[in-house]
């Protein structure tokens, strides 16, 4: 049963579990700092196929079916796929999954995506409703390219703050009794728009999110930084992570210490010549699915709080001169023993 | 306590109600035979707004304050906000909804949305995740064409399979403890593509998928057509509704009797010119939030089930050559007294 227990926060009593997950990434991530926590890195990041939208569906397919397979689970015990991306009418979450045979109910949150799935995954656990489901998501940087920015033949230049769309897919599956991470906490979040309007600097437009999410849960939970081995948000990159971090300590909160986000850990910004870091709903996916569960499981840290953000702009709205509206879900992953 | 009952339906026996239900609608929706069952008609579809995009928009915000002052609920008093539209990154439901202060989980299910997104605010009611939550949905004609089809003022020719966008917003607020009517089942649907690729032809793109929902759900629920007073899907016009009757009687099942569809309903089909009938998620939404639900609760049905679908495709699939992939979600809505 699911308690509320602030006025954003709501604490799981079942407890459902992260029976397995899984990461797929293209050649670039696959060259950075994570590669060994990857379960595939796909040197031809078009998989094959003739168009990047159809390439992506095919990360999605893939991490779907590593999941299940460390699960040992066959895709007719699921009985959900809560899905979603950022392609227009979420179509890599549609076509990737198609063949799946499993009920899907597509969610958007933009780059939020992996902790909203998480959350309405456990949601549907706790309440009965789902034995055995699966939170999957994924972005592409040829198919975000093209569709939210430039033709990638032009060869755009990319500003400072600009951040590089992540290659990657994530896959957890969520049930009761699994011998994984409990997701104990979910805290949705509103849509948090300060009036920012440069596509080109996403970290700024959505630490406030991040910020007000956060620190919703901080309160509800009557809990501190401290509580938590680890705070993550998403993909706010170098510039969203410095925000996030003087906000809180303008409130006196300090969470420089163990506060840090995907989208500087997926690639050696230096190295990789990144810039801001990374982003794309893939972000937070592959860092999640591959790294920190796998290092949770192997006794890193035992309480985690995952906070990733999302901008919910398109292209037409920036063309249009609207602010990008952002939005925030955290979700609280436990290890058991 | 949600209780599965079978391979693809659930049964929520706490019985979340419907507390109130609002349909707001655009001209052409208020000429037609439906006008007295809607909360508003704007004679200016672009609700003084200047993009179609911002007045689709401003549809779901006035939806969801219709339906929140019929229950005499503050904004404040919603835990969450499950929404979401036809427009690329779900931008209506965002740029909608972002002054309301309501968490916002965004739900993407294309026509089939205002089944999801009741689904999933009943199953968050049921397990205590939430006390009061809001279901919201919208479509508009003159968004829809331009991003689907042509611009407006190219005056495209339509084919007789086509279908009207609905220029409409529903919202459902669905807690515990109401007076309004029951949502008992939820039983979401998988993708299901048969190979149509007419984007023009919507309906015959859908209807295997409703057909499969529907027949999935009276397996789970041992229940046949007549165990209900009104059988509803959602957007398949005149020929997604005669194939679904076919197929149902292909299969010795008599839907005849009590088989509708909100496409069918929404508009005067042969005095408005509409060819197949309308389409959009607005369709199903203005339908549910005004006809259905204010004639449920004045005694016309005691239960009925409602299973509208979508079409998962989005303009640059079509252009790629793929398919159509469908999907249905069917909940079950039943008076108390």
């Amino acid at each position: 049963m699911a308690e509320r227990i602030g006025e954003f926060t709501v604490s799981l009593s079942s407890r459902p579990t992260v029976w397995s997950s899984a990461a797929v990434v293209g050649k670039k991530e696959g060259e950075g700092p994570m590669a060994k926590y990857f379960d595939a890195i796909f040197e031809d990041t078009r998989m094959g196929q003739d168009s990047w939208e159809k390439a992506e569906s095919m990360f999605q397919k893939e991490a779907l079916a590593c999941a299940l397979n460390k699960a040992g689970v066959a895709p007719s015990q699921l009985q959900y796929l809560f899905a979603g991306d950022l392609l227009n009418q979420c179509t890599a979450s549609a076509f990737g999954l198609r063949e799946s045979g499993v009920p899907l109910l597509g969610q958007y949150g933009a780059c939020s995506t992996m902790a909203q799935t998480l959350a309405v995954s456990a949601v549907f656990v706790d309440s009965g409703a789902a034995d055995l489901c699966a939170a999957v998501t994924s972005s592409h940087f040829c198919s975000a390219e093209r569709q939210f920015r430039y033709p990638l033949a032009y060869g755009g230049q990319r500003t400072p703050t600009a951040q590089w769309t992540a290659t990657a897919a994530g896959c957890a599956v969520v049930g009761m009794g699994g011998k994984g991470a409990h997701i104990r906490d979910i805290c949705a979040g509103r849509v948090v728009d300060l009036g920012i309007t440069d596509a080109n600097n996403m970290g700024a437009a959505m630490a406030p999110a991040a910020h007000e999410a956060i620190f919703a849960f901080f309160q509800d939970t009557k809990t501190t930084p401290k509580d938590y081995d680890l705070i993550l948000t998403g993909d706010l990159g170098v510039l969203g992570h410095q925000i996030v971090t003087e906000w809180f300590a303008r409130d006196g909160v300090d969470v420089a210490a163990n506060y840090k986000d995907c989208g500087m850990l997926l690639y050696d910004i230096q190295q990789q010549d990144m810039h801001a870091g990374a982003s794309g709903c893939g972000c937070a996916a592959g860092v999640l699915c591959g790294y920190l569960l796998t290092e949770m499981e192997k006794g890193a840290w035992k309480r985690i709080l995952f906070a990733p953000t999302g901008a919910l702009l398109s292209p037409t709205t920036t063309f249009q001169g609207e602010s990008i509206p952002s939005i925030s879900h955290a979700v609280t992953i436990e290890r058991i023993s």
